[in-house]
């Protein structure tokens, strides 16, 4: 932390600063110029709150000089996290990952059917929602459980393995048995509540960034996953919330080669919340694998037009397995697999 | 819900149109022009997906012309709402009503002597949070339901009615007892199993806009509390996310006409996390009551400077009991009361 | 400037920045830390390009100390600026001034009448726009000189001064004879030729913030202008881009308290463009004279619904001066004329 | 356009609005629901200020349900636009486009080798700076004409096109003996007079996305171009500025399929603006490759710590050779060639 003094400080201003700093637990350095003073803390400083000092009296301004998070730090496993599953697969690899699925979970016909065509493309994760956060009160609001149970079924019958949404805390108990990967949404990514029994369960989390959150944010968020012990943890960018409204949001592509320099964690990529239109998933999944993604996560669906929700994003059958086919070459050609 | 056909829609793409439209269940009014077909659906379209026939082949766009919520709307009371507490407070009527309170409930004593200032400056409403949801796993996390308890004693004795954040259904229950007023959080505005929930509480709920929501998102999230049968709902605007750092988040407080003008619900404003620094509240408050805000919301504290959470944007006493005085004659100038 | 290097940064690397920051001509002060080490330049550095130093071998993050601009900053002129103009009104003392007129000057009555109307009000200002630059080709572009000698003759019949946009350089020279106050628009709030330009002109200059300009930028923008010498500028704050679009752009109220605080420049506030909305603007133009605005502009026209241009955001005349008399109340609330 | 009325709309309101749309000069079709009247006016309305109905009594909403453009439309040449240069090469073929070079032209070995390595590389374009727009006065401003003069002569002996920032009129003139393409900046997007005279000029334009505008403003203004007979038009997406800070801007890659759909224009991608990070850049660089990016643009510098500006997004002479080797395959990998 650094903490630079208006030119007008008064010693005495400097000195009360000096004072906080040291009660705060670190050692100051005080670089005197002709005019201003600049203190510098070198020790730990990740668990302050810079604000505290910036309110005081003659303080320009405070500067966070170490990152804020630990764990999810790339210093603290330089050579990346690889997650592995149950059937197999790995997420962080040399491999990209593809992870599909309907938005909602609707019957078992439904699920066999998309089941067998994610197999069937090269696929390794069959991802549905059972329990669905809407905006409109009057929207269908998933099947829960019961979907879970269909859809883990229809998946082992394919060697898939299965990624949802948990929502809330009472229900990471029931979707244990059914659940390879739990995905935490844009709008709990800062539920930290959520995210602190996640950290207790030993399953891998997908966790997506918010609509608003910076790539610090989501980095801090998967601290909480990490500090509780459970490591598995995936980042997926998925979108951001811009003034342009020509996409449902804006794919923040560069966020996976910074999250791949800031962290050993893996990112994945959804195009179809990130666009919001299924005939631009492909061009955005194609850019993502290109700069680097670990995973695609594609929403896809038998009578796409039908889906019980997000239909405009959702693919049809053949156009994921086309989309796949086109990804394997874009992963060949920046030295991954698919 | 107006349906715009592409200028070479075919008669056969047209027709699956309207019977796509005629399935959900409104009925069609079709108007051929020389280059181009509209379709509108006049009947009830709040439940509809809207996405889902904008992928229909040879559709252009699709607008919605009804607004997606009912309740929340200003036609359902058109007089507007006045939300009524124990203490005999209101909300949403003539009187710009003051909530203030520390960021987080430290000890007794700091909760009390915050008490009697608010009852001394003439506001009606002690806030405290007790369970801090913070972005670091690092930071203080707050007492608990002990901090409630301490809280809802000062309000008492001090004719005071209580404001706490409910993070999570589980703690709904206990927080019972000690709360005159749940705040959902920015960070819960769609956390919708929460809201749901709420909808059953014969309690006040004040609710904060997400800090990516928009004032629809924000009237669809009251919408899920009021569908429940809990009517008394405030809104509240808290500066939402955007590019310019100079502020810790813009506060929009052309929010505060937007609302009026859509809706029936009181809308409440939070200069203190609207701009993240202490010294631009007064600004910002003043701006809002004569913007038409129907209360103030203001993180205050004895010893702000060393406030456990917040302390760069939290007012020590003595500024918000002058602030108080400089609201009074704002909200007389635009023909209210404090 | 501060340089904080990474924690694994060799000694030859931290020599190289040392060296690098010589080279720009300054003096380092360096820290070691147990874990980091930390370089501080002290001296002048507002002409430095920070990023330059960002990219060196080993360096973690750059951050500036002091403020980019010079002649713009508070510490210039503690006492703040006032403004003054041929008719005896200023901008920036303890009277908020009115600036109003069409956004298109139409013809010899439209102006005229518009004139009578902001002189009963008791406002000041005229404006009025000659050149417009519209974002289709296809709209009415303005009526040049020929309409701003209409303006310049309907203001002095009424003892106002004229406010009117600039465009280009080759502008400036036929506008002067009618022109008392030269506005730069958003679009050209960066057109640092132009702002250069006006640096020499001995004509005060209304500069806008730009529709996704910081309050920094801003800033900087007007040192442009004051670099050359003409230190008459009032800056103004008309609403930035946000994802929100219940309003035309969401109005960055917090911009004034903060203006004030970094620099001595007035600061005017325009809740026609800052909205889109005629409704909306008197809940804003009493919010921005409450958070302290100098000036209020607003676009105002004797048959509002069928103005050439920006129709939805003007006022009818008698709404504005229906709104002049409410904002006086406000004005004197905050303890100051109108 | 669609005028939906409010549902207590009066008979007279419906007749005033109907009055208008026929005095704009568009045929009105009506439709009776139960609850509301819906008016649509199906002939040409590209023309027409939609927000003068809006304001209309009794209006709810209007909606444009044709694009605001014409010549910019995908429907005026569906089969793309391919822009062909002096030197035999072209942009929106088969083949992706190379163009870079340094920010700022510095003097005439540097940009003989940056043409050098251009040419070597493969690519067609050398792109320079000669007049800067620098947001501090107290930066470097450029070279002007003699600098020009200077790429014109690297890029002949190399066989390339130049490109090069034009910013205002008078410019146009004095730079056309040494441009092949003008580049129109971000800041200029909306500078509608330069946009009007590059209409007349007889060279392509690259015209850069606006910081905060729209891939439909975006459109708008190259029609500005076009409707003075230049169709020789390049869109160019150089990332908008958003919340997030990690970057400099927020590349909207998405922005590309867009306006494939959109628009029969090419469209470019500098992800050394985009991310203004040099280690960013080749991971933004293949993604736009992948997402169908017709030409990329990079800055490049044989001694990029040392550039005059726009230093930490330069790459190196050698990274840039290696990153056409890249883009080559992931090119091929989506059917086209480099």
């Amino acid at each position: 932390m650094i903490v630079a003094m208006q030119e007008k400080a008064s010693e005495e201003q400097i000195d009360a600063v000096i004072e906080a700093m040291a009660e705060a637990g670190v050692n100051v350095h005080r670089t005197t110029g002709a005019a201003q003073t600049i203190l510098a803390a070198v020790g730990s400083t990740a668990n302050l709150d810079l604000s505290k000092f910036e309110v005081l009296p003659g303080v320009l301004h405070v500067h966070r000089i170490s990152a804020p998070y630990k764990l999810a730090g790339r210093a603290f496993r330089p050579e990346g996290t690889v997650v592995e599953f149950a059937n197999g697969a790995k997420i962080g690899g040399k491999q990209v990952a593809i992870i599909a699925g309907p938005c909602a979970i609707e019957n078992r016909e439904q699920i066999f059917k998309i089941a067998e065509s994610v197999k069937g493309a090269g696929g390794q994760f069959l991802r549905g929602g059972a329990f669905k956060p809407r905006s409109s009160p009057y929207s269908f609001q998933g099947l829960g459980i019961p979907g879970l149970e269909m859809m883990y079924e229809a998946a082992q019958a394919n060697g898939l393995a299965t990624v949802t949404e948990v929502m809330e805390i009472s229900q990471i108990e029931p979707m244990l048995p059914f659940t390879d990967c739990f995905q935490v949404g844009a709008r709990n990514m800062q539920n930290f509540n959520l995210l602190r029994e996640l950290g207790q369960v030993r399953k891998p989390v997908l966790l997506k960034r918010g609509i608003a959150a910076t790539i610090e944010e989501l980095l801090l968020s998967s601290e909480y996953i990490m500090s509780g012990g459970n490591y598995d943890v995936i980042l997926c960018e998925r979108g951001i919330r811009t003034y342009e409204t020509a996409t449902r949001n804006t794919m923040d592509i560069a966020a996976i080669p910074v999250v791949k320099k800031l962290s050993h964690l893996p990112i994945a990529a959804d195009p179809s919340h990130g666009t919001g239109w299924r005939d631009m998933v492909p061009a955005l999944a194609k850019a993502a694998v290109a700069a680097g993604a670990d995973a695609i996560l594609v929403e896809i669906h038998p009578n796409a037009d039908k889906a019980a929700s997000d239909a405009a994003q959702t693919m049809y059958l053949d156009q994921f397995e086309k989309l796949v086919g086109e990804l394997r070459v874009i992963a060949q050609a920046v030295g991954r697999s698919l």
